[in-house]
């Protein structure tokens, strides 16, 4: 009776995809099935991962389809893709009726529209088929998105010994039950029950006497974002979909939270160094070039801005004040540092709803913390100058302007994910090569005009 | 009856703040409470977040223990920290008997050892005082530093109906139940049970009969991280924590989980940024400037390499030549850009287990691609200078420059991961001013190196 197995010690070494490739080359299906079935399905996946797609699909076909649906589901996404395209729109729907709703419909999101259609069609289970079409109306990043049709609903009017009755048939087709939610006769949530309190309470109690009626829900049409947000904050497993006259709808459970967390995050980490789109380690050179390159020729193009700016100082290069030239390095990397780090922590502060008071009050303080990690750096760069070189006016021009680029840098950095968040823009953007590139440039300019105006040449 | 408020609407407002902030002068006790009482414990946090040290030991004073137990644990750290040292340890002991013993020792564990000590004698319910001191000796960072002791436990040798009793019992002191661990006599994990599955079941059936033998479990010593990766991969709720000897010691819940990927998130964000230590933009200018200066230093550092190795190609470079040093910012960047989008793809698969295969496959992978994108850049940069300076062979000594440093850059940054990673480093520090850093120089120098090469001066 034992749906997972014990994998915490499961490890994908080369033998064992070795192992299970070489049964596919001979046929040995019993064999094949012996050794797979040891395994969970997220595990399997990983093993299918390995495989190429003949052999992947030779195993998808082989299994029994409740695992091979699950399995489905654990794929990599451009392994999924090509799988599909190996079974038949029959195929695909038998998959499909063994799923969750929510799963399904992610399934078949990723489909063409014409062969959407087709594996619909294929459906038997009405009910399924037509929770699944529902679910598919709904964009992929709002609730209704992210939400499964598959939930335990009580009435108000019911007792706990008729409850539990009636439940135990739902339960069935529920593959975790975190609450109850009991609606009223127009189907309207009005509250919720734990499994617990039910189990605690005695037969003869009405449910409407035992709901908590104030129950956490989301719309339909809310952002993934937020519903992670609210998930995570009053630490719920599962939450209610209502639309906007409050039917009970769906309901959104921790697990799809966990993977919106995840990509989130990795997508403000790909976007903070320069990767556009859901890239991994595996895509093709082809693939990551699309991601990377345009990051690329932004910091192509800040650094013809750079090289502009320096031609247009050319006449300053003679005699001593060559040396300015050879710390544009330093000051473009100073720049860029100090840029990134304050937009990061002002990025994160947004996305953690931290970011409170007025932006003036956010520059101040940036201001003055970057003029403190400014004095320091440029009291150092001071003493290095001034004994490798032993001119004072220089050591002073090139430290001046330190302190000046690294402030301006850091307001830059605070100023433009505020401004981005307040235009609806994804402040993320600005940890990228974004801000790197307009402080390489600006913080060249500058340390060019202040040394001048110090040096007086 | 209900514990948690319906707050999907909840905003924190400075209307909010400066209300509660009145009534708290006024010591307007019973409004203060009919208003804050509306409130989730999560938002409550949130408005003493916003208030001083006085008004919010002013509230957790006033509210029933149970209400602010709970919002000690969602309080800001600082904060808590702070509204701690203001409260007695009676007073202390007192929130803690309220909360779960994971919860209860994660505060204590924030205490000096003599406050530890003075709170845990006031512990009045002895079994929760022994499981918190238990809690306390784990690692933080690992499973036994996560883990709750409350669980619903019961033996294989029960029947449906027994155990549906005894369970009523345990499941009050629970807050949520998520599975029933089996255990045989010697208290030793031997599978679980779903709520679900039993309230399915037949009340005569024995639990050896329902029980699903093959239950995923961790490690009392094992690392949150792999904690978290395992529950996330099999989609887990709850995971029960075993000693050496299999033995039963308590379960892991998702939401703890989610906070530790939240946190690691963060922390990989952060060292991608340069910023060092948990900090968030709130806190001082004098710890912001511990988290960042660090790094800063490091590419001053950095920057002062450059400048010795532009120094020392001064005397090749007069007349057309000179050029060359205005590209220097634009080869730094590119250097530096590339390194970080090529470390934290290598980073994100090892964060996700999907680095697979020999280094050395990963290396000419990520050679090719570097080539791909540095033949496409340098082209249009050959092209520029071209067409501004009209001198084909510098043009093509900064191109051909350009794409040797792109490649050196775009291995730099997949070795250093994985070399990092290979060694037990933690890899995400090579995402930040770290690999920028090392780049900007190793770049330069190749630079110069390989335009005089093709100068001929």
């Amino acid at each position: 009776m034992s749906e997972e197995k014990e994998n915490i010690q499961f490890e994908l070494t080369d033998e064992l995809v070795d192992q299970v490739a070489q049964l596919i080359e001979v046929n040995d299906d019993k064999e094949l099935n012996k050794l797979l079935n040891e395994f969970h399905y997220a595990d399997i996946a990983e093993i299918l991962d390995e495989l190429n797609l003949e052999e992947a699909v030779y195993v998808i076909k082989l299994l029994d389809s409740d695992t091979t649906s699950d399995i489905l589901t654990e794929l990599d996404e451009d392994n999924r893709e090509k799988v599909l395209k190996n079974l038949s729109a029959k195929e695909i729907a038998e998959e499909v009726e063994e799923l969750d709703t929510d799963d399904a419909a992610d399934i078949i999101a990723e489909l063409s529209e014409e062969r959407q259609e087709a594996v619909i069609s294929q459906i038997e289970d009405e009910e399924h088929k037509s929770e699944i079409q529902e679910l598919l109306a709904y964009d992929e990043d709002t609730a209704g998105g992210l939400m499964a049709k598959e939930l335990v609903k009580v009435y108000e009017t019911w007792t706990v010994a008729g409850c539990m009755r009636r439940i135990r048939g739902q339960a069935k087709e529920v593959t975790r039950v975190h609450s109850i939610y009991v609606v009223n006769k127009e189907e309207k949530l009005i509250g919720r029950l734990s499994l617990k309190d039910l189990i605690v309470a005695k037969s003869e109690q009405k449910i409407a006497d035992l709901v908590k009626v104030n129950v956490d829900y989301v719309n339909v049409h809310d952002d993934v974002e937020d519903v992670a947000k609210v998930m995570a904050k009053y630490d719920l497993e599962a939450i209610p979909v209502v639309d906007d006259s409050q039917t009970l709808l769906g309901r959104i459970t921790i697990d799809d939270i966990v993977d919106v967390l995840k990509e989130e995050a990795e997508k403000d980490y790909q976007l903070a160094a320069g990767i556009t789109g859901d890239v991994d380690s595996d895509d093709s050179i082809l693939e990551l070039t699309r991601a990377r390159l345009p990051w690329l020729f932004l910091g192509l193009v800040g650094g013809i801005g750079a090289f502009l700016i320096m031609e247009g100082f050319e006449s300053l290069f003679t005699g001593k004040a060559v040396i300015l030239f050879f710390f544009t390095p330093l000051i473009a990397a100073m720049a860029g540092n100090v840029g990134v780090q304050s937009s990061a922590i002002i990025v994160q502060g947004l996305a953690n709803d931290e970011v409170r008071g007025s932006v003036n009050s956010r520059l101040i303080k940036e201001m003055l913390l970057a003029a403190l990690n400014g004095i320091i750096l440029a009291l150092f760069l001071f003493l290095f100058v001034w004994a490798i070189k032993g001119e004072l006016n220089t050591a002073f021009a090139i430290s001046v302007s330190l302190v000046a680029v690294i402030i301006v840098a850091g307001l830059i950095g605070t100023f433009v994910p505020l401004f981005l968040n307040k235009r609806g823009i994804d402040p993320a953007i600005a940890t990228g090569p974004f801000i790197t590139t307009s402080n390489d440039i600006l913080g060249i300019l500058l340390y060019f005009w202040i040394a001048r105006m110090i040096l007086g040449i």
